[in-house]
């Protein structure tokens, strides 16, 4: 463990409150100056004007004192890329995109990574996403999305998966519950601060998340949920983790972005087919008809499927749809038309077994025995006729 | 119009009862030899050995005058090569497979064209089939796959595609319905006799397919629908379409054979995503999950998007999934910021609004007239707030 500058966290701390995360010109000012110099540039009104703008007014306050200790209050820490349990490989993808600058411009759509983490949870955050799973989708999600959410998330604890989601309404509640389900634990990234619970109706569940899992988020204590974070907070699910499902979504919705932002950062990106006669699903099918096969996504049914898309090759292979087989899968062609050729009451000669199945009499009396041992014929005394077991349809 | 020879016609007539259709040797020989002197070969027993053990007992009987009487009694035509309204095009891709001889060998799977079509209905067989699709499925299927594949049936009727099917329970009569609530001519292609009800609860459901449509089988009139010939069947569903939609299939199910059977055609394969809790969509999404990018199925959510996956480029685009736009979608991140700020009871000052969004005031003052333009704000006269207009989720 190296102990980290509290000067060094308490910058973090004061950025993460007087910057709206999602710049790439923020990020890179604080790379190259360091929190310390750079909080000091901002704060002093001497920061280029680019990043400067990007402050405000908010470069008169400073509330990172009084963040830090209401984040202790609250169980919470501020976790910084000097941490030990920084997800630096998990994040890395970010980086390399911030550097790159490849990215979109957009703060909102932007690849960067967080200049802190805010994190209440006793685990470390490294350790707990370095196996997860993204599930998301909507919070006007239907009975059957919640149902899959739910065992999908469940699924992946059993499977040693960290269900991560965003705490909200719909999809991701029925994940993180899945999960908690299975006492496996599960991490809700949220765009507000970690001491609110917001929906509030989510206390309890929060309550239950803490219990073996994280809430994580960018913005300090006491934060409000505003509507842009939520779209810069779905970077950091699509990568935080292997990969992200999209369990159901409208045509147009957030989940569907966390899907986009996934795809962008080279994450497997994943849908859950549902009827196409669901709104919550057509972003889905969405995704799934992607024609550029690179760019779409993976059909998934199954928590196994899920983690046979994102696990290491052999490592976690889903076992392939029952096929139930039956004895007549064996049978050769002339087996099959010989048996489809005997009655059902009195048994019939060979000969005119083979005048209906269209082969010779010596086929026939080949075959029979087979079926006979399948115990799909009988011979009645006088002829041959269907064993009366019950057959399996066509 | 070419005039048939009547000896033809009777020749294959007779080849239609006396061989079950799907051996490539069997075709090879009548194409090498003619049908008349293939036919003679048979009957007298000199044929090669091979195909002479194909007709087995069944070389005895001549019922061809019969059945060809028989057919037209109930309005029906054996329809050969040699004639105009031969599907030949569509045909194609199993005769360039069975001389090539490079299919799978077994009856039911071999990829070869039929040596006749007994066929029921006025139009010309050719003509109905060149813009057909067929729809595919179990037929214990689910009230949902039902719904689909009468909506497909009559969107691609509407669209002036012929649904083609087989006749079946389920899925297949759902189809047919559909294209036939349409006005639409509709193909039901048989594993029995044109002239029999099977099943017989759809005799009513064949007459109103016979009104504007056909009846099509590759087995003489009377012949009962036995269980082999239903796989045998089904590469002519395939052939005979420019594409396969598979609706509803359970994991080992005669839809995904059709399925496989278009797909080494090079037909286009299409099937119907489903919930992942239904057994009858697993079929479906085993299609959609081929890793294979060249084998797997497209998925498809409507009749327009059928029609786009199978009809020539350009001619027919669905349209992309309807996206609801809101003013919001056109704000720049400083606006989105600023409205995100704004109370919604009592007004709040720019500087307020900059602090909250974490920007210059200059810039807040430069958003708040198109917030104000798009209804999003309204001042108060102390200050600023959201309009109070319904505004959508995140």
């Amino acid at each position: 463990m190296r102990p980290v500058d509290p000067a060094v966290r308490q910058a973090r701390a004061w950025l993460s409150r007087a910057v709206e995360p999602g710049s790439v010109s923020m990020w890179r000012f604080v790379e190259h100056s360091g929190p310390v110099a750079a909080m000091a540039a901002l704060r002093t009104g001497v920061a280029p004007r680019e990043v400067q703008a990007l402050v405000g007014e908010r470069a008169g306050e400073d509330l990172s004192a009084d963040d830090l200790r209401r984040a202790e209050r609250c169980g919470a820490r501020l976790v910084v890329p000097e941490d030990d349990e920084w997800p630096a490989v998990a994040l890395h993808c970010l980086t390399l995109r911030a550097v790159a600058g490849d990215g979109p411009t957009e703060r909102t759509q932007a690849l960067v990574p967080p200049l802190a983490l805010w994190v209440r949870g006793d685990r470390p955050l490294a350790d707990l996403v370095d196996r997860s799973v993204a599930l998301v989708g909507s919070r006007a999600s239907t009975a059957y999305g919640e149902h899959v959410a739910a065992e999908f998330g469940h699924g992946l604890g059993e499977r040693g998966w960290t269900t991560l989601s965003g705490g909200a309404f719909g999809i991701d509640a029925a994940a993180h519950r899945g999960a908690l389900a299975a006492g496996a634990p599960t991490v809700a990234v949220l765009a507000c601060g970690v001491d609110r619970a917001y929906p509030s109706a989510h206390s309890a569940l929060f309550a239950r998340v803490l219990d073996d899992g994280l809430l994580v988020s960018e913005w300090p204590p006491g934060c409000a949920p505003l509507k842009h974070r939520f779209l810069v907070r779905n970077r950091l699910i699509a990568a935080l983790t292997r990969g992200t499902v999209v369990v159901e979504a409208a045509a147009r919705s957030g989940a569907l972005a966390t899907g986009n932002r996934a795809r962008e950062l080279g994450r497997q990106v994943m849908a859950v087919p549902g009827p196409v006669t669901s709104a919550m699903s057509v972003g889905c099918h969405e995704l799934l008809r992607e024609r550029d096969h690179e760019r779409a996504a993976v059909l998934v049914t199954t928590a196994a499927e899920v983690v046979q898309a994102v696990g290491r090759l052999g490592d976690d292979l889903a076992a392939p749809a029952e096929r139930p087989t039956t004895p007549q899968d064996s049978l050769s062609d002339v087996a099959r038309r010989v048996l489809d050729a005997c009655p059902v009451r009195s048994g019939v000669p060979p000969e005119r077994l083979a005048a209906v199945a269209g082969c010779a009499v010596v086929d026939v009396l080949r075959v029979l025995p087979a079926l006979e041992l399948h115990e799909l014929v009988e011979w009645t005394g006088t002829g041959w006729r269907l064993a009366p077991a019950p057959r399996p349809g066509r």
